[in-house]
């Protein structure tokens, strides 16, 4: 029998590195089981194998944690404009607690039960319906004995500090992050305040996700962190960003940019970004450090490479990695073999092979939010008036 | 039992769309079970699962063929510059045999055994002896009774011929495929003169993967084709490019780069990209379209989704894609509904979010192939002193 | 006789447009005349012919400043590392006065006598030895007399104080403009609080110049404007930035970027960004609108066409341009003709035909201002061990 | 009295290094004397003062010939499409032989004639009817007795040799300078054939000018002196580029780019690309080296100082310019200081500071030249009806 493992909150105290996992969703819609545009996971019910199958990827990376594969899996969500699915809610919640639980066990890792912002929110329904939305998710997850829980990707902290309340109850510990950048959250809270006001709330980790590139991620964990310190309150703290540059975002990161989300390709990260990524964060106090949209397996275990020294451990997945492109002792070509050493990589700036693209772009900036009559969210499909209307809106903005 | 699939050859003489897989090395790379550097496919005995995994992905995606992940499987690659494995080359070869078949027999796909150039010719070993080797490959093929054979990622048709010659033994399609660009081979022979010389030997389909981005693999597969048939030969042709963007690039391709392996994320095609490759492969008559580096089962699916029309049929991993971009329809922005077009995705010129990098590199140009000393290759991991002597080389480069 | 011209204050009172001129020590640099690294003016003595021309040019394309070409004619600067000069202090000054006098009767402009920073005060000279400095120039200034005063280019808003206090003196209107951006001075004093202190010192109108481009620097004398309006005080605004973008610069400007000063070509902005330019600052409330180093006379006519209507007036120089392109009305081929209109060029981004190039720079920051050992001035010119230490030391930052 | 000058032939056989001029249309353009769009001088008549500054600067610079400003003033193109002045053709040229004359006695240049492609030509003018055209301007040169005559800016060779042709006649030496690239002519004559056509026809210098970028133009040079030397013929070669980069461009150069005229300031080319272009014009055994449009004196200085060695002597302007950045050894600051050295400035990659635009261009490309009913020109202004069928047609395109 496995020896009973440390919880997040006992490894966190202790000043352990704790490792997050990467991206489900656009990872999983490269490989084909997921839907960009809901964004759904019913892939857990529908095609466990592939699920389970990056679950292991992430684990072998070095991460600690195997978020269970829940995202955007609340009842009001699964059913938004049109999204037909043959798998209730609770049963998508109920196959991604097994698929987590099965590959945690499988090394040191945590299972984590995770809610998010709901279609509820943004079409202004009260408290009461809103976490009645949580409740539904979150009956699962006890059930399951997850072994803690994140609400994440939150917009707006008045429906993250929502969430906390319902997950307090539980008893788990929780954590809360927000997909806000340095600028705040949609209503202009800044991250400071957004921290505090979870931390009252009851979390017992915040931080912020997705949304942002991984040094403006850290940026705002550190104002999180300076305003909690200042307000006399403690907390763990967790980022897990975008594995894409996004310099020229606004509030409302990269979902506003031209290329979201099929043109994001130039954008991603290398393996050597990360281990700065890695380092600044470990740096600024972070201790829970992961990633989201576009991690794949190998950046996340960059960053357990970055960390090594101070986790006492390299991944399992180093096994097929030489440090700082060690590997390279072994190609073919002498000039190859050249660039098997740290300065090479960590100074190359690697060109786009596109010169007839910008290195920036323009975003999008509607400017409208959770209050406004455009983001009340419906059943029905869209339909090709409505279509019409959005084209013809895009041109003038 | 299932019913008696088509061959290779019956397909492409029906005037049939075959469509190839995409990259195992690069992929498997990033998900942590391939070792770059060396690049040898030892996960297909140690990691099967994740193997499958990916055999899987590319079907869904629409792919008609699965290669047999034997990419530098021979004995003398397995063995180069301290590469220690605990898997025999028959044991890999036959592990790989085994997962395509697996796979292939889930859909409509056939089953290829490949076998690519190797450091023997490199190291200027005679053809009795090149030849000994790729025949070692071959005894598992048959035995495994594969569906037809490829000789892949040549940069030298002289070996590209005697491997086409080995081939012909077991009687099976052939099909010969080199790692060259319109410039042609690391001799300077060109493209078509290759082609007539691959066909002379016997090989029935000829084109070009890896090394070069797809729309400068479909100008020299067009150049081989215009040989071929002025040569009063008849052939089918096969193109299977990289997913990285190498305008850049001179005669030995990416391999140049400096952002070769570890850089060359900036690079990755979209699936937009992809779409206007599909078409140019088809327009300039070329049947087998497929992919090497870099493609992912998403870059396969949208050629697939590309070439719908002409092969009667979706993929069965676009149930969750919409054509185009209508998946975003689902969104819950309206800003990121109105995306939901052709128009918008086609005419995209995706941004880098990289400004402090420039749009093309120069790549090294060290001028050595075949015939020259620093080629030889060995079976002993570099030295520290050799590794040295590179370094310093590669800063007067 | 000549009706007598409205001075510099009438016409600022009254709310006018008052149209500066452009850069002269890069203009003429360009045309041989100005050495760069020292950039002393005395081509006013030495080759008058050429200076007269310049002013010309701008006085054609609106200019309602002629400012004398006395730019760095301090005694202490004239002679800084081993420049040698043929002419004195003295001689430069009355040479750019005529000049500047010549040109101006030859339309509706006014002398403006300028000094800017010093490499006494750099060296830590007191405050009555760098004012005894301006104090030579300023005789000729009066003697010659011009019609208003600025003290300009000052990095420091203590030497610029110094200099108000003493131009002051004189009777004349005076203005003060500092090379500063929205970071603040040197010693990181913010733009407001500058602009509060020249104003307190006397200077009638306050502003900046050279050192950013011209959005940044309308940024700020936007700040400048609030901080002097939050103060109770009253003052005008001029700006004179320069005709580079520099969107990547620290507080030290331009001089910071690897570029300055000899590859600064792809930063120069287009006559499309400077009627941008233009707007923004006449929205910003500024009426003093000028230029400084890298505006051409066809960047000033640019300023002036887009105020035309303000201003009542379309500037001698526009007989040679059709607005928004219209004189390509005239040319020989069709898709040119096609390119005379307004919204084609508003709206073009030009690329840069420089495919190795980035996007952006990162500067210098050697961190080192007034009050630190390596800004003291030398009369003697750079020894080679000198320049071999700054050699080294630039590689180690 | 001056002693007599050696003439161009003189000094080509003789060996000597002969260096041209920059760009006067498109350096008055910006200095306000020559209207973008007709691109006519009738400045030479009109504001004689700023065409013989511009000369003076070019011989300060380095310049040996003095073109005269008659770029386009053939009265067929003087009156096309609305283009009304005050002066006749003949006033014209004889005013700007006049200024040319007198800046080249200032030094030891010679004095060019110019004639350049017509209207006529465009239109299908029978040879004839452009010959006349021609002789117009060629009386005024003989009456004037300038130097040697050019033919230059021709994009049809047929043209090109009418004009050769014609000035034969006068008994003076001709060089003739096609504006074209290696693609060749409008109508694809190759530059090798195009170079025996006009030796053929009695031009003692051939080579090209405007239209493309320094190294493409000595690319296509290069091609022409092996044509003629292939066919046993006798010349001597001149270049004389765009001081624009143009990678993007394709046979029609930088007319067809969309930043053509007013957007091309970040392709500007810096003095550091003047030196390689110089060299790389020398080694190609390239003699006669100039500029064309963009060029400015500081370029042609440039060119002057990187082969100094070879010609013996350094030009006037080189007084006030360190060899590379030699002056800033007098910069107050200590990092600008360490750029005073060769490597610096060599290896320099100067960034756009436009983050939001590309590198390379889509060049119009409306395939249409001489013989296309697109190309006859009128005398009348283009009228609203044409301009808007231009614009719709330019969207399509």
């Amino acid at each position: 029998m496995a020896p009973v493992k440390k919880g997040i909150l006992e490894r966190l105290n202790a000043g352990e590195v704790v490792i997050g996992d990467g991206g489900f969703v656009f990872a999983l819609e490269k490989r084909g089981y997921v839907k960009a545009g809901p964004w759904t996971p019913e892939a857990a019910a529908e095609h466990p194998e592939a699920v389970r199958q990056l679950h292991r990827e992430f684990l072998r990376a070095g991460s600690n944690v195997m978020q269970t594969f829940t995202f955007y899996a609340s009842d009001d969500k699964l059913e938004n404009r049109g999204n037909k699915l043959t798998f209730t809610g609770a049963q998508i919640n109920e196959a991604a607690c097994d698929l987590a639980r099965e590959v945690a066990n499988e090394g040191n890792a945590l299972v984590a039960g995770g809610v998010s912002q709901t279609p509820s929110y943004l079409s202004c329904k009260s408290d009461t319906e809103v976490k009645a939305i949580f409740k539904k998710q979150l009956d699962v997850f006890v059930k399951k004995d997850v072994d803690f829980l994140i609400a994440e990707y939150f917009e707006h902290v008045e429906e993250a500090v929502w969430a906390v309340e319902v997950l307090k109850e539980t008893g788990k510990p929780v954590a809360a992050s927000l997909c806000i950048g340095p600028e705040g959250d949609m209503h202009g809270v800044s991250p400071g305040e957004c921290a505090v006001r979870l931390v009252k709330a009851g979390a017992q980790i915040v931080g912020v996700n997705c949304h942002f590139d991984p040094l403006t991620c850290v940026k705002a964990v550190k104002m999180m962190k300076e305003a909690v310190e200042k307000a006399g309150l403690k907390a763990h703290y967790m980022v897990q960003p975008l594995a894409y540059h996004t310099p020229d975002c606004n509030c409302q990161g990269f979902i506003d940019l031209p290329e979201f989300p099929f043109g994001l390709e130039p954008r991603i990260l290398t393996r050597w970004d990360m281990h700065k990524y890695a380092r600044e964060a470990y740096n600024a106090g972070i201790r829970y450090i992961g990633g989201c949209c576009g991690f794949e397996p190998y950046h996340i275990r960059a960053v357990a490479e970055e960390l090594a020294a101070e986790r006492g451990t390299m991944p399992p997945g180093s096994e097929k990695h030489g440090m700082w492109g060690a590997g390279l002792e072994m190609h073919t070509k002498p000039w190859v073999r050249a660039r098997a050493r740290r300065d090479y990589w960590e100074n190359l700036k690697p060109a786009s092979g596109r010169p007839h693209c910008a290195s920036l772009s323009v975003p999008d900036g509607w400017g409208v939010t959770k209050g406004h009559a455009d983001l009340v969210q419906q059943k029905e499909a869209t339909t090709k008036d409505q279509l019409k209307q959005l084209f013809d809106r895009s041109k003038t903005q």
